[in-house]
């Protein structure tokens, strides 16, 4: 669990989707949803936009941990690759995002989704930029 | 708008995002969305993850037309790169995709995202894999 | 042909691969090179390193045009998307690129390869970070 | 080194880059170079598409091992994403790729291209269609 003194609430679209943030240090973020009905494709199988969402999300908190609740680092997506490797068995995706490299105005991230039996089901490589901080 | 013929019941995603499907036709498709609050991300912004699901949907549509509805075409997406290219100035978004290339089991498309204005959001490029038709 | 004002000598790995800048003004770039023997992968086609190469270098061109010979802008490549839509028929590789966004610091540029029949190839996009001048 | 039973000739444009295959194993392949002048881009650094090649490369020989030398397996390349994350600072370049799903018709890859020091320089993940083997 994060450390409950940088526990923020809950943005709108991390509400609409459902997605908790479990795991938050430097460099890495780990992010669970419950697979729902909502998030069927017209193939009755989760959205693919889903799992972008979810391997996005995930990648720009794992650049963004400072450590002080008071100085919030917010990140920009320049660029974002998802690779559909697999098929969710499971119930829950369990989406991680790893901090991989940069210096102080980019950074680039890896991250991964499996569902709760460790089937890997996407991946993806991102690269962010910072945005000054107020 | 569609042919009124092959106009299919909205999925659950697309019904939970609340976007339509506005033309579709061979190797092209449209999408529209009203920006809305639900979609904001941690910095008050339209999540990434929403253009990305517009895109792979685009996309997806785009390369999946077959003008006889009793012949759905499926596709499942292998990969998909998106670049946010810029932040949207007006209320809605318009996704479209182009089907680029490809054969019998896969195929290559482009999409790209812009607000009601003109204003380029994002642009995407991705790989699909047809579904044998049942 | 550029204008010659601007034409600088071939680098090292230009030279090696052969290939020219034949079009460079504000946000585009075209390169050509004739296919050769020397570049073969292990199925005797051309490796897709090669387009990936071309592709690299007119996005990279295509948004470091200044128009002033004592200005040299350079950038380096954050990350930059392959997909191999086609096979060559003809004989030379015409590899364009355009800038499609950005600002000071980072830039977005698409490219997409052909053969000299017009046979699309490989298209490509993006993101770069430009350096600072000397 | 790879099983000498397993040992092909060179193909012509990894003879033109002077990298060889130093590892062959199911899923798994390496391959290394000099860093040669020959390499040089425009800013004297070696050139983006040389890690592209490798990866290319790298990703490819990961999902073609067959482990019978009559029985040659072939995949063309899809899409590729590079993620160009530092500078090698040392005087090699290690290229590694992995198999990390897929079934016979397509496969996916990830890569990273290290120095011989350790710096991580490029990243990679791929897509890759099978070829009937002949």
């Amino acid at each position: 669990m994060p450390d409950p003194r940088f526990i923020e609430n809950n943005y709108p679209f991390q509400s609409h989707l459902g997605f908790e943030l479990k795991e938050w240090r430097a460099d890495y973020a780990l992010i669970e949803v419950p697979i729902a009905d909502f998030m069927q494709n017209r193939q009755g199988l989760p959205h693919g936009g889903v799992h972008a969402t979810l391997l996005d999300s995930a990648m720009g908190f794992a650049g963004c941990y400072t450590g002080d609740a008071d100085q919030r680092q917010m990140a920009l997506t320049l660029s974002m690759t998802v690779n559909y490797v697999g098929q969710a068995q499971g119930r829950r995706l369990l989406a991680e995002g790893w901090r991989t490299g940069g210096g102080r105005r980019t950074y680039f991230a890896e991250g991964a989704v499996r569902d709760e039996l460790g089937t890997l089901v996407a991946t993806a490589t991102g690269v962010f930029r910072y945005r000054s901080q107020g």
